[in-house]
């Protein structure tokens, strides 16, 4: 690991057609299909920033609130907030449009956490992520409560431990 | 819907086979195939729960502690927690082996939210989940819990409205 | 190879949703592509019981008498009837149901071999099943009948030397 | 249903390679992929002879005796060997070959049987399967004695009735 | 069709990475792989500048001169370069990263054709594609002798008619 | 690479049926599906006339005239033309049934190159193909002038080199 990385040079961007088969009985997306192109695109993304090997190290929870007919084309947007050690933090925005009908809808916003790992599977340090825009900065910024509560859930931290989080039950995006 | 069913009646096996397409450059499961995984024997169970069709809301936050590698074999159980209204809290314990190896190993304990829709998508009723075992009642109990976090995190509750919350700090499973 | 093992230790359990593209025009699955699981879920099991690599060495007469519709529930049961050296006759029973219909059919039972081989594809001894049920050993007995039929059809044993199979034609199940 | 068509009509050719995911942990094709390629090339044989869709009604005994390593071609070849009402019986012949190696192997020779169907799934009459050569000709007549036995396994024909199986253990091919 | 669109408002990009079943016996992305790829980058591409169904109507010369090994990411970009009535030729370029090694190389440069449609599969008439940059100017003016090409090569022109090809054998991109 | 080879020893046929996850918005095979069998299938017949490895180096225009509507069988041809050194060119021919409804469509002609490699990637060279019918003499002596327009268009020959290509305007097929 050398120097620290531009947030905007991880910027990964991902198109895709919805197809008869990842579609449920409704014909709408599956948000399992779903959650697998975030996989890829913050993995493809977390590659980028630390030019390693990475795999997937948790997911935050995701809300599936608008569906995806079959047709649509989704486009998922993500980028490094912030690294911890061999760590990343990826923030993934995904939207989806009908382009004939001319609708488009904001569907996701998750944070998926990757580990950069060597050729044998085991961690290794990635550079620091430098955030440069105000939205950047805040997603920087809230990495680390968002880190806390991943270390809490997973009964790795103890909860009087998490001093950032408390900020959680007053700043919310 | 009608009247209350047991936590047993919806429990659902799956079991996988990985193949190479589930694979990293590691050789092993990508996390995202496990989620698409998930999110499938979770849709069983819960439409096995309310007899109906159902969709997506929510993933809790999952962790991946164990790599799986190419020719494992991946059992998934789900099984309703406690159902609210239209939607339904689902558990799933997953497990993987290297059979030939005799290498067993627990890789992810995960909590999904299905609703239940008519034909046309719209959210409708869903019996009653009856726990009977020490464990279904401890998920039955803890169910509460999660859904405030998940309301909380997706901004549609205030944190100090959030009273079962407040015992995430102590009771942490 | 060391000790016998039970039966019921090799039951494996499948569950599957049908997708658009495991159906055919009519919008039912098609046969072959549960004959694939079949495979998969037979698979598993025979690793189970033998703890080694395994490969297919035969297929038993499979009938599809029921159409499966898309977005059925499909689930497979496996486990070993009876073990001969290294090769293990494996009973699948399946059944489909279309959950939100309320309705449930058991739609085939089918025996299919597997053979245990180590790394480089040579046939390894295997346990003996131990049949415990009424159930395990009427088709441990029937195995031998069935094995049979499988060397006369494969040309590999003279009918005149079947001295079970003659009963196949007294005791059908 | 019209008029009686030659068997040589009906021959459908199938050249596939063989992918990574069609392969099991030795690197050969499974077993189950296999059924499935040979359940699409009979479809369409079947679908030639009766210009009509169809629907798999059954498969004989299939065994494999040799494995296809990844990256072979396989090619199936299926006809028609003789009609009963509704149904067909097809014959696919099966063999692979690595080309750089120039290796060719025989695999499989397998009987499925298919049943033509009108819009609504209801099976409806087929032409006569007319055979020429010597080998088209030895294949129709015993396809009578193979639907004796399907029928007895299947349970659905007496044994003591089955009057052309006896030649079966006469006349095994 | 309303008015004339920009060329930047098509810009559609895709990432991708390369799965082992993407790939061929050495290892690399198939050509007809990335094909596909590029077919539906190309398709939702269209879709945007036309806001219609579209379906492809042609593909010109493409050749593949940098072998995508597995694991690499695959970045496509896609953007119409100009309309002609119902169709809209569409100019796609492919650069493939080994990131983990730091290497990055283009591998391709395509133009797809593809034709606006309504619901009933009919031609419909486009936007006017506008450049912009000088890039953007240089395609739309080549877009010309292409599609002369396409149509002598589709048989579809007299050669002595496609004033603006003989062009093509003094100015070469 | 020992001695000339006959253009009919290298023929190939592939039938394949149009599955759901094949089609466009309007069921419809998507052209980079077809292309994806077409290299497939073109593949395996550059395999059977080297003996060797292959990868795809290029792709002449393709033009989709004909819908393939879900369901259809599509049957792809493929012959080897002419090597020149390492490098085979193929040619592809495809049509289209809709069985049951007893139609039958030619849908596409079309010429992909193929260069024969040793396990290293690196080219080697093939057999001379021998044309023996009027139509593979004809395919034979155009390979000449769509190679010089290949390489025209690849910009590694100029134009007033490609004395065969000339033709091209005078002699279209």
């Amino acid at each position: 690991m050398d120097k620290a990385r531009r947030v905007a040079d991880s910027l990964t961007t991902m198109t895709e057609m919805i197809f008869p088969n990842d579609t449920n009985t409704l014909g709408n997306l599956m948000g399992g299909n779903l959650m697998r192109m975030m996989d890829v695109v913050g993995a493809i993304c977390a590659q980028k920033h630390s030019t390693r090997i990475v795999v997937t190290a948790s997911v935050d929870n995701v809300s599936f609130k608008e569906s995806i007919p079959l047709g649509s084309v989704v486009t998922l947007q993500a980028k490094v907030t912030r690294s911890f050690n061999s760590s990343m933090e990826v923030v993934i925005d995904v939207w989806a449009e009908n382009i004939p009908a001319q609708e488009k809808v904001t569907t996701n916003k998750a944070f998926f956490t990757f580990v950069a790992v060597d050729q044998s599977g085991r961690p290794i340090d990635v550079p620091q992520a430098v955030p440069e825009t105000e939205e950047e900065k805040l997603l920087f910024d809230g990495a680390l409560r968002r880190r806390q509560l991943r270390l809490v859930l997973a009964g790795r931290m103890k909860p009087h431990e998490a001093s950032e989080l408390k900020s959680l039950f007053d700043h919310l995006e």
